[in-house]
């Protein structure tokens, strides 16, 4: 189990690929089962599909499943269509249950029926337990391989269990204790477990104010409580306080990733998120939609200065300061939304107050406001030699600045009071709206001073 | 150790809040330090320097170092100074050795070096090992505080050590194996330890392949190996493979969020990461810079359609796209932008290569770029009835959104060769130099077909 850099790995790749050139299974499986599982499924993903047959006849169900365990979850669907049906369901129950869930998930509803039919009973009963649970809840994350205990046990005991089941188990650092009605009733870390006493009774060691989340929870609120509170596993329950599953660190670390990915791409404007290597026309399709509709928004905007036309006609220089205006206030808006997102996704908010936010968030814009309305009077003043124009377009920028940071940070906030995400109000949205907001602010403060402008 | 929602803790607070006006030690105690050190931390940020002075003098050193744990960086000058120097001292010595690295590097020098020298010498001299490591290192993550055994010794004797070291280690689910040289030479985990029979040799049941990382090797790459492998916990070694010390996974997933929100912040243009629960005048303070640079960057823009004042003049229409034309810009290039920075963080980039980045998001540049052309020649056409014109918008929109989709990425890239953190590349730096390029696009094709414009 090495970490292999991109070198060391092209290496060790010449040698596996040298060996399944020349159909070595011997040579092949000594280099390839040497690797961690992660370089496994990497070198795997980079095969043709004629090698990749090989590779399954080459491999055991078992070996084939810690394969499968790391790959992208975009590729499976193709993988599972060309193994024969037998091995990619002997694949799939060898897996760990959370991991053939995720990829079940990807499948289409025949081929997911056909593969349980065939598979192992028990496995695909483990499977079925997990597959009705909704997507980004707690449910969608857990796993039913997991170690329980009970209260009455001595350690000596508990610890012989534990060794037992350690093959099969996802984590035995931390072991949960249960009642007869399988309800939660304490936990205990393998830590504890083999410092304490072997005479000395579970209940004893263990401790019975147990930190769990509900099934239905949102996976974004289990990895924040896994971060702040440290834990590596996390117990699941229903309202009854049944033990339903387990949630193991590596799974939120994926969790963590996507969901910061997840906003990232919104704020850019990129609705899915695009991977480095998809074609162009797959890159081009995800934004186009996008595109268009911000292409409509943009026309409007073009349309709200048209019927200022004839302010436009009278003061030709009025239009050289349209995108200065329209950029500063798309700019303020990103800002106050980012921040008011993360806050949202941090919780911070939530124990602070909306209110507060937004006064807050409006005193902000006063200050950025007054500061770039002074310095860009000023600027215009001594370039164009034209007070009331630099005035004009100072008052502008202020007043576009408090509301465009305002309309940043409230969006959001209203989207998240009715339970949208607030991250879909992305950046581009948001710079669009103000420039619409700063245009008529513009083009409304230039129509009412019409003659102080002419006058100079 | 229960997690607490607002509410609960609003109640349990309360209970602490009467026993400490009350000057009840025995009762503040019992409540309070049955709560998960994080939650304890989070209560105590929000007392006054009053009521944290109390709490010093009820907590022991020990209880206050789980405190100080949780604790927010950002705040802990204000409570290392305020505390008695000798209390706080013996905090910093309770506390994990990397937790009070982290600490002490956010204090001034003069306070560090009292704190050291009244410090007890060993805990002093583990604090001195890790203090020089460069921050976002795998070294400033690390902590020393981890268990070693050796090849030659018995299951039973490593268990033995295991379970003496277990109160002081930072984990102990993974053992790292030493020569006498202090060279890594294995790795196992407790749970192949609590399988294997207790006469067994540590050399036989350790795997001799270590992933480890260098000790200056970058944090966010520390955070990748560590969420693709699945690991608990890191070896630290030094170039010669000497063991320095462990990285576990909990302060990854510290730096995984830290991480994500630098990008976020940085595409939306706040310089550094904001808390929502700063004061305006902190936010408009980090956020003015950027914006008088945008500010003096929008003038430039500014004075660029300037030049084109006379084409204005004679085709006045012409301003009410120019909003239109630099949004769609910008908002092409923050999606390449964003797509490009989130490659090369994940290092997906680096495996693919530059030059075929770069062709793939020109192809996807020409592929929008003809559609919202398209689109928009229709559209103007109809609403202006100025075939000309929606020509002219159209083929700027579409030569706009190529040039602006292959800076997008071009940017970041070339800044990541020289070493320069792609991120930041930020939104709307980027938005204002595609807006630079749209207009001279825009106003040069003007110019160029000026005749046919006025013809009809």
């Amino acid at each position: 189990m090495e970490h292999l850099d991109a070198q060391e790995r092209e290496q060790q790749w010449k040698k596996i690929q040298e060996a399944l050139f020349n159909k070595q299974i011997g040579e092949f499986r000594a280099e390839f089962l040497e690797l961690h599982p992660y370089d496994q499924a990497k070198i795997f993903e980079e095969q043709s599909e004629d090698v990749r047959m090989l590779i399954y006849s080459y491999l055991s169900p078992e070996e084939m499943a810690d394969v499968m365990e790391n790959i992208d979850y975009e590729d499976v669907e193709e993988f599972f269509t060309e193994m024969d049906p037998r091995y990619a369901s002997n694949v799939l129950a060898e897996m760990s249950t959370d991991d053939s869930v995720d990829i079940l998930n990807e499948l289409d509803k025949d081929k997911v029926a056909s593969f349980l039919t065939i598979m192992d009973k028990e496995a695909a009963q483990e499977i079925k337990e997990l597959l009705h649970y909704e997507e980004k809840t707690a449910g969608s994350l857990m796993t039913n391989e997991y170690v329980v205990i009970h209260a009455g046990q001595t350690v000596k005991e508990a610890m012989r269990h534990l060794r037992q089941e350690a093959p099969e188990a996802e984590t035995i650092y931390y072991t949960y204790v249960v009642d007869d009605q399988k309800r939660l009733v304490g936990v205990i870390s393998l830590r504890d477990l083999i410092i304490a006493e072997g005479d000395w009774l579970v209940s004893d060691v263990m401790s019975d104010r147990v930190v769990s989340v509900s099934v239905g929870q949102d996976q974004e609120e289990v990895a924040h409580m896994m971060r702040d509170y440290d834990f590596l596993a996390l117990p699941v329950v229903d309202f009854q306080n049944h033990l339903l599953g387990i949630i193991t660190v590596d799974d939120v670390m994926d969790v963590m990733e996507e969901e910061a990915n997840d906003d990232y791409s919104k704020l850019a404007g990129v609705s899915e998120t695009e991977r480095s290597d998809q074609s162009a026309l797959a890159a081009a399709s995800k934004r186009l939609p996008w595109l268009i509709i911000l292409l409509f928004l943009g026309m409007f905007t073009a349309s709200l200065i048209g019927r200022f036309e004839k302010a436009l006609d009278v003061v030709p220089i009025l239009a050289i300061f349209i995108p200065l205006i329209a950029g500063m206030a798309g700019n303020t808006g990103t800002q106050s939304l980012a921040v008011a997102v993360r806050g949202i996704a941090t919780g911070e908010i939530e124990k602070l107050g909306k209110t507060k936010i937004i006064i807050r968030e409006g005193l902000t814009g006063l200050i950025t406001g007054l500061s770039c309305g002074i310095v860009v009077t000023g600027v215009v003043y001594v370039w164009q030699g034209n007070l009331f124009l630099g005035m004009l377009v100072g008052l502008s920028i202020m007043m576009t600045l408090i509301i465009a940071t305002i309309a940043g940070s409230m969006i959001p906030l209203v989207m998240h009071r009715f339970k949208i995400d607030p991250a879909v109000a992305s950046g581009p949205f948001i710079t669009t709206i103000n420039d619409i907001i700063s245009i008529l602010v513009y083009f409304g403060l230039a129509t009412m001073f019409m003659d102080l402008l002419l006058k100079q």
